[in-house]
Parts: structure tokens; C-alpha cells; sequence
């Protein structure tokens, strides 16, 4: 159950007009954290588009906002795998600036058919990998 | 306990490259219901933050991706306030096209000092209308 | 040449920590406006994509950002095609609040082959209308 | 006249269902670009802010979309200052993806008061930095 560490720079495009990171917006830096981490395990989403014509979707997330993030801050993102069945998966994400939590979500993935969105078997070989983090 | 009904148009800006509204952004049109929401009760939140330095911000979500929404269409976002306590209120919201359930959240708003953004009463005027509403 | 009117309201979403909204977004609230114009003119992007493979991109844009517009803030853009060839089209479009010119752009969208991002003439039933409005 | 290089992934939140980078968020690079290009050179936007009540913002662009990033894409960013004056700058900024150009602008920059949006001098010590770099 190891913890995968993505660093964000928050640039003025995050920010909201009351001076903090706008909330919808610590959902991105989340995505490129679970992104990253799956490409650190050797997975590359748009080869799996393509050749197993599957993508990873968010099919719910609890999300607490803790405490805001501001332009120009350095944050890091902290990615932990901690449930895995046969077609989803499900990731405990933490948001922190120094020692200091900002944000925190459970967020439960669904392997999808690119096509037509139907909830399908993650394919064996990613799974395994999966596992391996859990 | 009225439900709030406010209609959305989903243009390209929304969409990603899976070919359907990007998972954040339903948070973006679930704000836009809650201040339309505010603004039908009579509250506009720049008077609310220059008046009375307070700020609505996202406390907490928990959120349910059912079927995705895609570029061109006519969506609806239906706001119901469900609890009220002297500093923060609950919406159930949920996005539906047609009669199609797309998305339905629980989101938690809490009232804040807009200069420190900590916890602080609800002007005594607004609360008194929201509960009317719950 | 008849000027396009479409009306837009500024939420937390559009806006930066600057306290105005993003300069980008301007963007966002320009394509709307085009959409909605090509709407009104009879046209709907999805059908033109699937039925005759054909999308509107834009080619390339001049932008002056003259006074920010801000949170709350009503605004409204104005569309005028300005030139029509086979390929391509050019709008002007205006930003404005109540009289005063917030951001205004020359924008030139090139018909392009949904698939191949090349080039392609626009469908001379959609030129047709095009044209009459120029 | 240095060139200041700036790597950028492109993640699912960058693009739109057209299956490429929405046209807006190429805005949204070069502005990273350009921020991370006044770091380089020793100056945070933050602390100009709170020091010295200067905040830099978009006067005026112009754009060429010439080919489509897509998700996933390694792209860069190149940022050369072309002009310099009292109270303004300008960038020439190229987005490539291995050699070939996706997007080039002209960027110019306004100093501006932060308070009241209107222009004001470059402060000093920052102009001879970014004399240096022209």
C-alpha cells in the first residue's frame, strides 16, 4: 500500500475570484495524480483506449475541503490504492501544502468501454498491477 | 422543501476527450444552480461579501456519476436545500437530461469570514429565508 | 449584417485570484456565442459531425482585453460574420457590459474533417446561410 | 534573447470532444510558461502583488492554431521576449510537440495596479531583468 507523491504548482487559471483555489479545480490535480500513478505502473490511458478500448472513469467521490489552497502554492497530491474488485477500484487521495491537509477524497473508479460506457472487466494484466499496490 | 430547477446547455469548453462532459465540471454547473438558487431567494453574493465579509464555499460533497452528458445537450440541475444549522446548509442536487438521472450530489456549504476563511454565522436575514426554503 | 446577442452571467468558475475573470475564458463565452449563433442559423455542431464529418475549429484569433469584467457581472457578446470563403469564416465579436467594451476579437474558424483535422469546404447548404449573414 | 522552454503534459481536463485540446487552454500553457519564466528570473507574482501592488495581465493576442495536441501529448512550451517599454512587454510564445508547432502567439503584457486595473510602470528592478532577456 505505497503512497504515490505527484508535486502541482498552482497557477492563476486554478484560482477563483475569492483569492483560493476554485473547488471543482483540486478535482483536476486528483485526475493528474491517478494518471501519473497509473503510468508509473507502466500504463499509458490512450493505449488502452485504443487497443483494449477501455477508460477509467470516476463513478463517485466523497470530497472534503478543508482548507484552501492559493495561488502560487506548491502542493503535492498523495495517491493511495485501497480497494480493488474485478471491474473498479478505489483510491484514498490526499491534498497537502508543507504538513497541512487542504482537501481529502475517497474516490471510486469504474473500468468503462470506451464506446459505449458499460462497466467491463479491468483487463487481467492491469489488474494484477493493481493488486500489487494494494 | 421546493426543488430548484435551472436549465444548462453543454458546449464544448464542458467536454473532454473521452466524448463526454469532464467529470469536474458538473461541480462547475451545480454552483451555477446553487447562486442562481441564492439569487432567486434575493441574496447576490458579491453584496453578501462586500456587506457582510461572508462567503458560501463547498464544505464537503459526495458525489454519484450515473451516465454522462455530452456536447450539445439540454441538461437541468434540481436544487433542494435538506438541512439548516446556524452555519452551514445542505443541498441534495441532481443533473438529469430528460428523465435521465446523470449525476446526483450531496454538497455541504458552510458560511465564512471572506477575509479568513473560517467558519462564521449565517447573516440572521438569509438563514430565515433558507429555512423557508428546507 | 446582423449582430448576433447572446447573454451570459459571470459565476465563480470564470473568474482568477486576480479577481476578474481569466483571460481565457473569454474565450469560452466567445465559442458559446458562435455555437448559439450557428444554432440560431438552423445548424447543430453534433449533427453536422456525424452527418457530414465536418467541424468548426478555430484557425486563429486577435484578442484585445480592454476592462475586466467580474464576478456576478451580466454580460453580453455580440457575433458579426465579417468574411465567408469556402473553408472558412470570420467573425468580430464583441464583450460588453451595459455600454462599456470589455474584450473584443477577430476570430477566423476553419471547417475541418472531424476525423483528420484537415481542411474541408464548408457544406454549401450551411455556406449558403453563411453568406446571407454577412 | 533566450529562449525559456517549459514542459507540459496534457491531461483529460485539457481537452474537449472534438478528441484534441480545447482552443481556450493553449492560453493556459503559455500563461504557466510565463509565469514560470518570471520565477526563473527571481520574481514571484505573489509577492509583486503584496509588495508592490503590480499585477501582470494579458493586454492584447494573437493567435495561430495550426495543429491539435491530444491527451496524453508531451508538449513545450518556448517563450522569447520580443519587446520591451515602460509599462508593458511583449512575448512571442510557440507550443511544439517534437519538432512540430502547434500553436505560435504574440503575447503582449501589461503592467497594471492591482487594485484598480489601471497601467502603471514596470517597477524597476524587474524592467532591467527583463531588458536582459531581450
Amino acid at each position: 500500500m505505497a503512497d504515490f507523491v505527484w508535486p502541482i504548482r498552482v497557477y492563476y487559471e486554478d484560482t477563483d475570484s475569492g483569492g483560493v483555489v476554485y473547488h471543482a479545480n483540486y478535482l483536476h490535480f486528483m485526475e493528474r495524480a491517478r494518471t501519473e500513478w497509473l503510468r508509473d505502473l507502466g500504463f499509458e490511458q490512450d493505449q488502452l483506449n485504443q487497443q483494449y478500448n477501455c477508460i477509467f472513469a470516476v463513478h463517485s467521490m466523497q470530497l472534503n475541503f478543508r482548507c484552501p489552497a492559493r495561488f502560487n502554492d506548491e502542493i503535492v497530491v498523495i495517491t493511495t490504492v485501497s480497494k480493488v474488485s474485478g471491474a473498479s477500484f478505489e483510491f484514498d487521495q490526499k491534498i497537502v501544502r508543507n504538513d497541512e491537509l487542504l482537501c481529502d477524497a475517497t474516490v471510486k473508479i469504474a473500468c468503462l468501454d470506451a464506446t459505449r460506457f458499460r462497466a467491463k472487466s479491468i483487463p487481467s494484466f492491469i489488474l494484477t498491477e493493481i493488486q500489487g499496490e494494494c
